[in-house]
């Protein structure tokens, strides 16, 4: 099987979030579509150890935008690489609440969506969620970020709980990203998400993405 | 709620093809995406009504492909607005079997997948299959058509059966589809898939690509 295939798959890119009891909390995702319009259904796989899947499991309510272009690393470092029981993702950015109570980024923003969960699969390590939509809002007429333009304009990388086989990853240690190597090898480059910096980090040091530590750093 | 906003979700464009006791159908759908890397699994919500879907449910493996931006509305007319137990959609296109003897085109094709289907979900119109992949290839290099691509470039519209609210259809009554529109307004255009002919219909006219009657033309 040659999983390069299944880069030939196309996605956006969006974050879902939910809030239960009080603790908020969100990812970014791939996988979010619509899967039936009359009603209007949108389906969500999720890898069962993020707190968004155990929170929504409880929840059974979730908010979703897609998320434009113009989106940014820290937004996607925050919302996609971080867990939400160690830090409050929503706190460095613009939020509002939806129909259900539940918070969600507006800018760089295309749309959102609020979503009553009406059934979930097992899918092994992940899970669908149904959603059935109460709401939806168009909120830009930006072009809206595809996993694609993620990999290709971004640099962006898969997270390691994700559904899809890690392209980026695999291609930044080929071509994709050759022209981010320093010439004198002397830069620092993220496994996680890919930030690079220019000086080694130290022991303490934090990656301003996504907030992995110094062993997850590579000379490039 | 405005459904504009679901067109802010993003994806690829797929022929899902199987065979049971002989009978091979097959459909075009946008709907196909990985949910899971380990083992890895494709999940495709296909309408109830659709021959693919009901045979699906007893042949329980299907191939699918992802097409190029190069695919035409023949191929796309042919498995995405015809019916597969009124027409051989096949017929007049290259084809492969694949490890499951299921046939798939390997014309305008960018990756092929194999699948066996190992849970079914019911989401009232539609059914989702749930399929775990046994077989994969890239079989081109060329740029993957997504259903934005579809839309705008290729002008295509979305089929009633289909998950997705009608974004086309709704849009060719407004400006996306202007520039077609005939100077003298002496065309006729096919509601279903948007093919476009200069000379009014006859009686016994049939849409060369979606196979529909006069009836579903209009002069524009």
């Amino acid at each position: 099987m040659d999983t390069k295939a299944f880069y030939k798959l196309s996605y956006g890119l969006y974050i879902v979030t939910t809030t239960h009891e009080g603790f908020n909390c969100g990812c970014v995702v791939n996988t979010l579509e619509q899967v039936t319009s009359s009603p209007a259904k949108l389906a969500v796989a999720i890898n069962k150890d993020n707190c968004t899947a155990k929170t929504l499991l409880k929840s059974k309510k979730f908010a979703a935008v897609a998320l434009t272009e113009s989106a940014d690393m820290k937004l996607i470092g925050e919302f996609g690489f971080k867990a939400s029981d160690k830090v409050n993702k929503f706190a460095n950015f613009d939020i509002k609440t939806d129909i259900n109570s539940i918070p969600y980024v507006i800018d760089n923003v295309a749309a959102r969506f609020s979503c009553n969960v009406v059934d979930t699969v097992d899918l092994g390590s992940h899970i669908m969620f149904i959603g059935e939509v109460i709401d939806a809002e168009v909120m830009s007429d930006e072009d809206v970020m595809t996993y694609s333009y993620y990999h290709k304009v971004k640099k962006g990388t898969t997270p390691p709980k994700a559904p899809s086989f890690n392209k980026a990853a695999i291609l930044s240690k080929a071509e994709d990203k050759k022209e981010e190597k320093s010439k004198d090898g002397s830069k620092y480059q993220c496994r996680i998400c890919g930030y690079t910096t220019d000086s080694e980090p130290q022991e303490d040091y934090e990656c301003p993405i996504c907030g992995q530590g110094k062993d997850k750093f590579e000379k490039i």
